[in-house]
């Protein structure tokens, strides 16, 4: 359970990623040296919770730690890889759609990338176990110092280089954040009648627990895709002069006529 | 809970709908004294199972039931409507796409719609208490008659006009069968790199729980919410040639990004 005792870890960022990984870390057994954040309030409150000791600006990190993990803004990495000091640990980062060239400058021996691939909520608390991890490293050696940490933190390890991350960045956008905004617009279309979003949250649930087994391609039902022209023209009839929402429909419809399902 | 019994049921159609539908009254208590199905197989099948008579082509449909359930494709439901005798009891269609108005010439007295706003597939049994039922009347009388059925169906019931459920069943297409789409969307891109669909299941599942409780506006995340045009561009680069996948993402970040999250 505690695999992990006897490793030390200095955090860089202070966000959702950093307190789920920081976490997830304390739990099987590591030790969180410290916490450096650019914003000294959030350094000190996750180095608090972690029982680490917080360093901001210039402040310097800490030497001799098995793993620097960078969890900042994606623009940020670059300038925050040059603060780690030399040693024989590991640096790595936790961006989905940046390549390990960016840790190309890193002081230390090794380098890798663990992106976690989660809609990550700092408080919001989740069984990190279940979380695929993403990981990419430099070299045979690299991949060996940073195994302990990701097979001990989940059950669902995956070795992917850049290029593969990136494809599945994009692909999380698509089913995260763009399947979230069709929520929205349906809130909308709701809203217009009165209707609360309520009612919409059972079929919300059987959409993602359908897909749990099956693959979606298999899962398409709907006008468009039985090529019902009455029922979508009646729903571009109600959506009316609502531009955006009538182009979005006719597109999807059109893409999920032409997908060989 | 058998407060249905006593009460006789003919169900037209024997599909999704009929499947569910017919097993949860029967489970109520009510008695299905009858299958009817243009396809005397299917028909067979369902009376089958739920102990009915089936019926099929121009065979006469049962006189002096209490409710006479149509859950035929959408452009059928005018044409069964004919079928059913005079009576006192209620005609009812299942369509949420569907104006009430299709019932007009119905011989019974009374007419109504319940449009179960869930997914249905025959087979996969689901906990039908738990789906909304969204119910429209002719009339006062009408809804009186209608009332114990769905109450005892479940906990879950809303009246709405047809003008709402027409609003609601595109609401639907967007967080069903959209979503979906962006599902099999993301498996084409996974594929390409060689990365098993496997890997997007949790997040998938996340952002579904997430709207369980948040409205998706507040829930909202992503490049395009920050307008984080360097990831967004790379996303561009990444697919390449496909023009449909293109526009599609272009023009969901364009609606994210305009929305008021």
């Amino acid at each position: 359970m505690h695999s992990l005792s006897g490793k030390k870890v200095v955090l860089l960022g202070a966000g959702n990623v950093a307190w789920h990984l920081g976490r997830a870390l304390r739990k099987s057994g590591a030790e969180i040296v410290q916490v450096w954040s650019r914003n000294p309030k959030h350094a000190r409150r996750l180095a608090r919770m972690l029982g680490a000791t917080p360093a901001w600006d210039d402040m310097p990190i800490k030497k001799q730690a098995h793993l620097y993990l960078i969890a900042v803004k994606d623009d940020a990495i670059a300038q925050t890889v040059a603060r780690i000091p030399k040693g024989n640990g590991i640096t790595v980062h936790t961006a989905g759609s940046v390549s390990i060239d960016v840790l190309a400058q890193a002081a230390t021996k090794y380098t890798g990338v663990i992106w976690p691939l989660q809609s990550l909520t700092a408080g919001h608390r989740i069984n990190f176990r279940k979380v695929p991890l993403c990981v990419e490293t430099s070299c045979a050696a690299a991949a060996k110092a940073l195994s302990p940490f990701v097979h001990e933190l989940s059950e669902s390890v995956t070795a992917l280089n850049s290029e593969q991350r990136a494809h599945l960045h994009l692909a999380a956008v698509l089913v995260n954040n763009f399947s979230n905004h069709l929520f929205a617009l349906a809130e909308k279309v709701t809203a217009t009648q009165h209707i609360p979003f309520e009612i919409l949250r059972p079929i919300i649930a059987e959409t993602a627990a359908k897909v749990q087994h099956l693959s979606p391609t298999r899962a398409q039902t709907g006008p468009a895709l039985r090529n019902d022209k009455q029922v979508m023209q009646r729903h571009l009839q109600l959506i009316g002069n609502d531009k955006d929402l009538r182009q979005l429909y006719q597109l999807i419809s059109k893409s999920i006529s032409k997908h060989p399902h």
